[in-house]
């Protein structure tokens, strides 16, 4: 290429020389017949000079904000200097230039505020993702993957691709589903994850595999959610869920130093399950910041208060600076508690060392002082049933974090959440599920075997900052303990049959003990970029109703295809 | 990880070493009481011995091929040495063992020769893919991946996902279709290629884009075809075709180098379309050997033979050595140019200084002397019209070039087909069609106006030992040329407007000059691997009925998700 130089490179060192640059008028002025233009791209902006003599005067005269253009001059120091940007000591005085392309107003401004609406955003994506703000991101998004992979590589891991188009399992009733020419009435169906494909590359004797997974999931779309999205997935053979987890760790390491300079303590802490649940309320605790679950249940056994009676718990939270609340506060926190599955929300505070809130009343001062409230704190409690007691605290220790302001930023707090349940029972419908999935290893067969209820998993997590951006297990290598799941989950010997049985039949030629994981790409690019919307770092996503508004798809298609495939649209 | 070597590592310098090592029984022997297991994992084999005297003896006589162990050791050195293996120096005197998982005997055995049936190895692929030479395939796919991914990286190409989800487009009838749930009627469809997609990427100034990206045609399958497969998909901006032909050139001589420690030259020879056809009767050209095609029309409007009269053509090839072809295998080879489209096939042939061969008696032998038959040598002619002359002759080319063994052994000649015509004009249809895609640039948009049928477009082939391996372009980016081009492939307004209305208005808002390839990698490995079926090369294959016939896809659903889709079975 002709080109000599991006647009954040050139500084005094390279005053006099000539260059050849290119890219969008970011900005054009006219300032008493001097033509100024910011010329930019992927990197960076340079500023053109163009005098009233330069021949291709006429030309400049013509560019408006992002013309495509290429220059080139002469490196000249300026006189008003910008230290704030990396060429802010030079400008580059034109001698030849060139429009490559035009450009009509964009409908979106390209810079990196926008008071753009989303929807015009995704609708002029190719403009969206021109603000320097956006190419960040996926600039970002490029370094992270190649991060993580380049640790995977180093370890011996290979990358190997699996079936986009795979087999209709009712097990996941959100599968996307490929109608097949050749086979009327047959359809393939787009991979939940590719967890099968990596236990057949374990039997297959590959010993470590990893890819970057486009994964599949026709679920209604959430703030963080996509229809598709991008999983590190990983699998090894004979591991224990101690390799994995140390793998992890490198990959995780390695990558928040590379992209964002952070070190990151190797042996992340570890909690189990139950410990979260009871302390931080939920199973991707977010260890940024104190303000634990405490468990008031004894003290109220004692102290009788009207709200609490015959509650199994109360647990509740202490909270600094939290007696301050208004009273309209309060009750958003409460309609909070109870849309998250918790009975109720009682107060106690204490302000110029009084003691109040809605059932200070009942206890009196001695007994309020075991509670250790000091001044300016609130305690929140909540009574009933362990889990909704802690859904209920979880979403309210979140909300006074961030509103006292609790979560200090740029840090990055690793936890890995072990020793998981292995199954969990629907009163409804009166069986178990897999917690995780159907080929996670139990820590004792026979346990699953006799008292299914407390069968524990050896399945692990990895939480970031409250987000879970990874789970995984060591998995089932043995044909009879696989089947003694399926057993356990209902299925039937038919259903086990159709549904898994190559997958049984493979565990019985000499499957080696295995293990993985998988990291949700997306969900770490978005931590890694401080950004809380999952959209900002997927180049082209679905909007939250699923759909691609640039594109407009989906749509509807010709007649003749659908008759090629034999299906027919309606109920 | 407590393994200490994987099972190619152990040599004499590790002679009186402890190891720990894992692996699957490849072989097992008893030679009057000394136990031999040939131990295997993905890298190779270690020979382990366990004497009579050992306590794990027992375990030992239980071990049969296939299972997998563990075992610790001594290495010590061997007695009968085997030089053809990298442990052959020396065994490993075990002192513990332990069965991790037992095997049944497998249906396939697991060697390098099978006379299994590729159905067989389909159905049992996770036992297929465990045959070392198998391993080796997908390890070398890895390896080739990383080759190219890492100077695309070093290049300044950002990997960027496009989504799978994406719109149909009726042009390309072979799309798969996913019906949308949200949406009863409309469908996404499959991407065939990013092609879109990573022209916005141009548009929103990333400037240099790849993506290891999986593409979908729904169309019937041949050796060298998968329903999916998965293309190098490489986009730049502010480039022209000399700059892209570059990169890929870079990209092929590092992975051959990296891969197979092969050299390739740089400025790779260049053929133009019309001189690929003249010469090898096709646009991909194996360059691996000469007998090119020769023009013979003005000879035979000079000296009259009956088959030829009144052919505006008639081209041949002179073969060495096809004198001594006989009758029935001369059959065989005119069943072949005429299944290839040629319309006769004639011979003159020298045999101890005497021409003979279907036409020879029509000519003198002064006229048969100005045709340079040497001694031995064959002349086949075709005549008839330009393209059946041409696809009969290459045909003929390659048989007659495999049967005389002309194709060198890891040879690899590149070659760019560039000077390609813009437009295909079907008789039958009455209407033009792209010869690559409608987003080609051509070299004149005048000539495109005002003369479609001689039209050239700025796209270039990179072809491998006669098999197209990539094919790019540069693109058009100015939005009245892309109308133009529309206008010409016979779209009304209509029509541009619903199916890349979006895409024509992207191009208004400053779209740099940019233009890129795609590499099919499937093709690229095969090549590489020396093997001719590139199912050997992808981990789960489609068999050439379109059918997972390991997991049974594509199959019948539960008219529950059909039902939640609105889509109904039957025409």
């Amino acid at each position: 290429m002709k080109y000599t130089h991006n647009n954040n490179e050139l500084n005094h060192k390279h005053i006099g020389q000539t260059v050849y640059l290119k890219g969008w008028a970011a900005k054009v002025r006219n300032l008493g017949g001097l033509i100024f233009i910011d010329l930019r791209d992927r990197f960076g902006i340079t500023q053109l000079v163009i005098l009233p003599s330069n021949k291709n005067y006429d030309t400049a005269l013509k560019i408006r904000n992002e013309y495509v253009i290429e220059a080139q001059g002469k490196v000249i120091e300026r006189e008003s200097k910008n230290l704030n940007m990396s060429t802010g000591e030079i400008e580059v005085e034109v001698s030849e230039l060139v429009i490559l392309n035009t450009a009509e107003t964009p409908p979106i401004s390209i810079t990196n505020d926008t008071d753009a609406l989303e929807d015009t955003r995704l609708k002029y994506r190719y403009l969206d993702l021109r603000r320097p703000v956006m190419q960040q991101f996926m600039m970002k998004r490029h370094h992270i993957t190649q991060a993580i992979r380049s640790v995977l590589v180093q370890e011996g891991f290979y990358e190997l691709e699996t079936p986009i188009l795979g087999k209709s399992t009712p097990e996941g009733a959100r599968d996307f589903l490929v109608p097949s020419r050749l086979y009327p009435g047959q359809f393939y169906a787009l991979p939940q994850s590719p967890q099968i494909y990596k236990q057949l590359f374990m039997v297959a004797g590959m010993e470590k595999y990893f890819q970057i997974a486009r994964c599949f999931r026709d679920e209604d779309l959430r703030a963080d959610r996509q229809l598709e999205f991008t999983q590190i997935d990983i699998e090894a053979s004979f591991v224990d869920q101690n390799d994995v987890m140390s793998t992890v760790e490198k990959v995780l390491i390695h990558t928040f130093k590379e992209v964002l300079n952070v070190d990151v303590t190797p042996n992340f802490p570890k909690i189990t399950y139950q410990e979260s649940m009871e302390k931080y309320g939920n199973d991707k605790p977010d260890m940024r910041y104190e303000m634990l679950i405490q468990d008031y249940t004894d003290f109220f056994k004692r102290h009788e208060v009207p709200l609490f009676q015959g509650k199994s718990q109360v647990r509740g939270i202490l909270c600094d600076q939290a007696a301050t609340l208004t009273r309209k506060r309060l009750d958003a926190l409460t309609e909070l508690v109870k849309k998250n599955h918790g009975e109720a929300l009682a107060f106690i505070k204490k302000q110029e060392g009084v003691y109040s809130g809605s059932i200070a009343k009942y206890l009196k001062d001695e007994c309020l002082a075991k509670l250790n409230i000091q001044e300016g704190q609130m305690l929140f409690l909540v009574p009933g049933e362990f889990e909704k007691v802690s859904s209920g605290l979880s979403a309210l220790r979140i909300e006074l974090a961030q509103e006292f302001k609790m979560i200090p930023e740029n840090t990055y707090k690793f936890v890995w959440v072990v020793d998981w349940p292995l199954l969990e029972y629907s009163e409804e419908e009166g069986r178990y599920y897999a917690k995780h999935h159907p080929f996670t290893a139990p820590v004792d067969p026979e346990v699953l075997k006799n008292d299914p209820k407390n069968a524990m998993a050896k399945a692990y997590d990895i939480v970031l900052n409250g987000y879970e951006i990874g789970g995984g297990s060591i998995r089932i290598h043995n044909q009879e303990v696989q089947k003694l799941m399926f057993d356990t989950l209902g299925l039937s010997k038919e259903d086990i049959e159709t549904r898994f049985g190559f997958f049984v039949d493979a565990l019985k030629y000499g499957t080696p003990p295995h293990g993985g994981l998988a990291l949700g790409l997306d969900r770490v690019v978005m931590l890694m970029t401080n950004t809380t919307n999952i959209k900002d770092v997927v180049a082209f996503p679905k909007t939250q109703s699923a759909r691609d508004t640039m594109m407009q798809a989906p749509s509807a298609v010709d007649d003749l295809q659908l008759k090629e495939l034999e299906i027919k649209v309606g109920r």
